[in-house]
């Protein structure tokens, strides 16, 4: 299956959602790799020049053994863009099923991606960290839910797909702080949107599927999640 | 080898670059289509509830024949985003080498996108219709022709791929404004900028390369374009 995947390296932080769609793929898939974790506070100074111009994570370094994780010998090639990523380790792995086999499929799934950077995050995090209306991310969920396969349990039906990768850990993250109610909102905001939620035809179900999932979970760290937006959010709250 | 394309129709507009993206993937891959030319300043009624909820173009219907273009029939996919299209047009011919087969190729195509979308279209966007500084649009050019194929012609080398696609519609309409000086600037701005894109390693051969590529030059209304732009950047001049 994964006979022609080369070393990786991933260069990731635990509490980025971005690097977390890439560690959610690399889980469906199974490609073997090193974790370097970046403290995105206090960047090492080799990041930027040897590993990712754009100093973000999540960033790749493929193709060989690398001795020395912080810098990409000659014969690998450097990646970045968590959606790059993503759609890449499906590529390695077909069998993955990440990526659907037939177009109509596959260009779905990355229509449904378009929107959950288009409307579903900032719609939500309108809400968390400036307390913007619930109608934003009311109407971002219902349009996304209407995408859904009805049938589930996943945005395109049985299989887990990029389209799930891209969302979950945005999702995640939403209820994570609604539940604990510390957006920067007004008291109570949090419960009142997941009784919201919960009524929207198919997301409630969709929500629980992606959040059980074990690529899921295994890459959520909810403790370490909570505490720093709990800080983050308290600083944003007036 | 097209043989497994169904009918296909695309809403487009033959002012708008994104698309002209579609509109040269579907002549790269000779996908047979009809097309139906949505007035975007006046839109038909029927299209945003029937065609494109987001109401742009580029979208399409696809699947089966439409015998009524204002209505998708039951049977049909209705899409829309123009990188989605072209990764859709790519995957439904293969053969058409416009989506490299190799995974780091087509991730390399995919990140080059990225750069396209968050660096070199908001820099000289922002010159054209603002008079912002041509530093923003030197310094993504000149990232951009970092990623280059240093053997050329395209992007990715031998073979127009996704990577050109997305670009060169805004080439195309950066060099016309450019040329014709007309941009939202200082007088003498566009001339001065296409002497110094024309230093920039790799760029100016990669830069002639797109825009005499026949799907290109097929899309690319230059007359009614340099018309509509010189209206569009008077309007913005101070």
């Amino acid at each position: 299956m994964a006979t022609a995947v080369a070393p990786l390296t991933l260069y990731t932080n635990k509490g980025c959602p971005y690097a977390q769609r890439a560690v959610i793929a690399l889980k469906e898939t199974k490609i073997p790799y090193d974790a370097v974790e970046i403290d995105l506070q206090n960047k090492p100074v080799w990041y930027q020049p040897n590993i990712n111009p754009a100093s973000k994570v999540p960033a790749i370094v493929y193709g060989a053994t690398q001795a020395d994780k912080t810098v990409a010998p000659p014969n690998t090639t450097k990646l970045a863009e968590s959606l790059v990523l993503v759609e890449f380790f499906a590529d390695l792995v077909p069998s993955s099923h990440l990526l659907p086999s037939d177009p109509v499929e596959r260009a779905k799934a990355r229509f449904f991606i378009t929107l959950v950077g288009d409307k579903f995050n900032p719609a939500w995090q309108g809400l968390a960290a400036k307390g913007e209306g619930e109608e934003a991310v009311l109407a971002a969920v219902k349009q996304i839910a209407g995408e859904l396969d009805p049938q589930g349990p996943y945005a395109l039906g049985k299989e887990w797909t990029i389209a799930d990768t891209a969302i979950a850990p945005f999702v995640g993250r939403l209820y994570l702080i609604a539940k604990e109610d510390i957006g920067a909102w007004e008291a109570g905001t949090g419960p009142k949107l997941l009784q919201q939620l919960e009524q929207v035809p198919h997301w409630d179900r969709y929500a629980k599927a992606l959040l059980a999932r074990d690529s899921y979970k295994e890459s959520f760290p909810t403790e370490y999640l909570s505490e720093r937006l709990k800080e983050r959010f308290a600083a944003q709250r007036k």
